[in-house]
């Protein structure tokens, strides 16, 4: 049976400060198709929204055509959900604050919303992915920076202007020893559970020690947390440290973490997670150890079931289902 | 114009170790009758409802009966919303859990809800006091202990268990140095900003520092928040210096808190609130110093409106309207 009220799909755009991809995507999670443009190439605004609905044509045709489209959603930095722009976003050519959301509602008809990309993968992971379900969980995306997206009764906390959900900015060391943010702060999680951080632990660690590693064969300044990662693989026990203290602090920061909306899980994306178990198990045995008792057993700590570069489209164009 | 469906009282239970007190309250927050029982008194638990329904009965003659109620709001020490039950409460002498929501509702015929003196709180606040109008906020109850309610879209913060919202038990120091808390960790909040807490920081800076204050001429084992505060009335510059700590720690933690639910102020509640100044000014200046830069000026922060000997009995009551 037709029902012709129900158009099966959304689009989901996933903006970087490099490239833009945009995906058509049913209810399943399953993307029909998928378009780029470069994000750069174009300084104006409308320039780019008109290339992008441009480029969208043939994935649309391919579907049907837009009124086989239930709405649209963005995933991109600095994107505020409540006023459907990006704001002050310092990857992106556009200065200022741009109507995004308005901008491709107005090109293509459809029900437009934004949201940055952190929040949108919690969307995504809700929509199609380890959350389906779940009315409660904390997305934590651990990628050059730290990103997180906190859902409460099954929506996201989006806060009084749209930017709550900042726990890569959560300062988890007050002392002077905190180690420097792009902030201008200090300590904040993001300096040590992103891959730039595993990279400063890893520049860290082998300045205070002595023992060979073949980390030491690199450019300190140009290890990355893949090279720790290959290290680890084998077996360098310099390596293996490394992912050590980076799971403790993080497991040591979710155990606080629960203590605001005591989820049912905490998700973890992104390129660190790749890591597995040399991440996966200090950060649980850290969680368990300094969970708060009534909590204890509760929060489940899972890692993304989305495929990694299929996420962030899947992700934007949950919003569109809204 | 009369309109008979709307019941205009709500009856609110404060449950204290030691005393209940159960109000009769109406749509602006005005407590038309109350009456006490002795919460000890009663071991059994139906005895205490059977008890509290007694003394209830000529305060609701007073406003025409139990048809002129339209629900009932419990705050009670480990209430749980989802399941109308307290759960293990240490201080009271009911064992394991208590379906005390069924119970109540059992008795008096009107639809019943259960929650934490913290949460009651944060209803009282958004139902009668400084709250109103406000969607998303934290409130932060600064007694015997460290309570919290977060509030997010204008719904208080359950989670997953009924159990979220414990920033009493957020680790603020995580090194070796964090004082022991009752829940068996070390470093929470509550240690440093509670009632009790500030008596241990009045305890640590004596015995560190050799200036003469009044606060030497007392046991320190007896030293009271209250004491602390009269010494800083005559200008103690270490009874300041008390109050600096705390509201330094507080306002550092605050700092964080705020990456979670960007909310549009934090409500202080509770005995330490009456220090004003001398732990509000260094608790603005520690959270504006530490703030991330997003959420700079967002915030209020500001003290409960409500009056401290009915504010329980509110908030309580605030649950019956919902």
């Amino acid at each position: 049976m037709d029902n012709s009220n129900e158009k099966p799909y959304v689009i989901g755009l996933d903006m970087g400060g490099t490239n833009s991809v945009f995906g058509i995507v049913d209810q399943r999670g399953t993307i029909k198709a998928q378009v780029v443009i470069s994000t750069k190439a174009y300084p104006d605004i409308n320039d780019y929204v008109k290339a992008g609905v441009e480029a969208l044509q043939p994935a649309l045709d391919l579907v049907g055509g837009i009124s086989q489209i239930r709405g649209m959603g963005i995933g991109a930095p600095n994107g505020n959900f409540y006023n459907g722009t990006i704001e002050y976003a310092a990857n992106l050519a556009w200065e200022g604050i741009v109507p995004i959301a308005q901008l491709f509602q107005d090109a293509l008809g459809v029900p437009t919303r934004v949201t940055n990309d952190a929040n949108a993968a919690a969307m995504g992971e809700m929509t199609y992915g380890v959350a389906r379900g779940m009315k409660n969980f904390i997305m934590i995306t651990l990628g050059t920076g730290v990103g997180s997206g906190i859902v409460v009764d099954g929506n996201i906390v989006y806060g009084s202007d749209g930017f709550a959900g900042e726990l890569g900015h959560f300062v988890i060391d007050h002392t002077e020893n905190g180690r420097p943010c792009g902030c201008g702060r200090s300590g904040c999680l993001e300096t040590y559970c992103s891959a730039t951080g595993v990279a400063r632990t890893a520049r860290e660690i082998l300045s205070k020690r002595t023992e060979d590693s073949p980390l030491r064969q690199l450019d300190p300044d140009k290890i990355t947390s893949y090279d720790v990662f290959k290290a680890a693989e084998q077996g360098d026990p310099i390596a293996l440290d490394i992912f050590d203290f980076t799971g403790k602090v993080l497991g040591t920061a979710c155990a606080d973490f629960v203590t605001f909306n005591s989820p049912e899980a905490i998700i973890f994306f992104g390129g660190l997670t790749k890591a597995g178990d040399y991440l996966m198990k200090p950060l649980r045995e850290a969680f368990e150890k300094n969970t708060l008792n009534i909590f204890q057993g509760k929060a489940k700590l899972l890692i993304s079931s989305l495929n990694g570069s299929e996420a962030a489209v899947l992700g934007a164009s949950a919003l569109g289902w809204e």
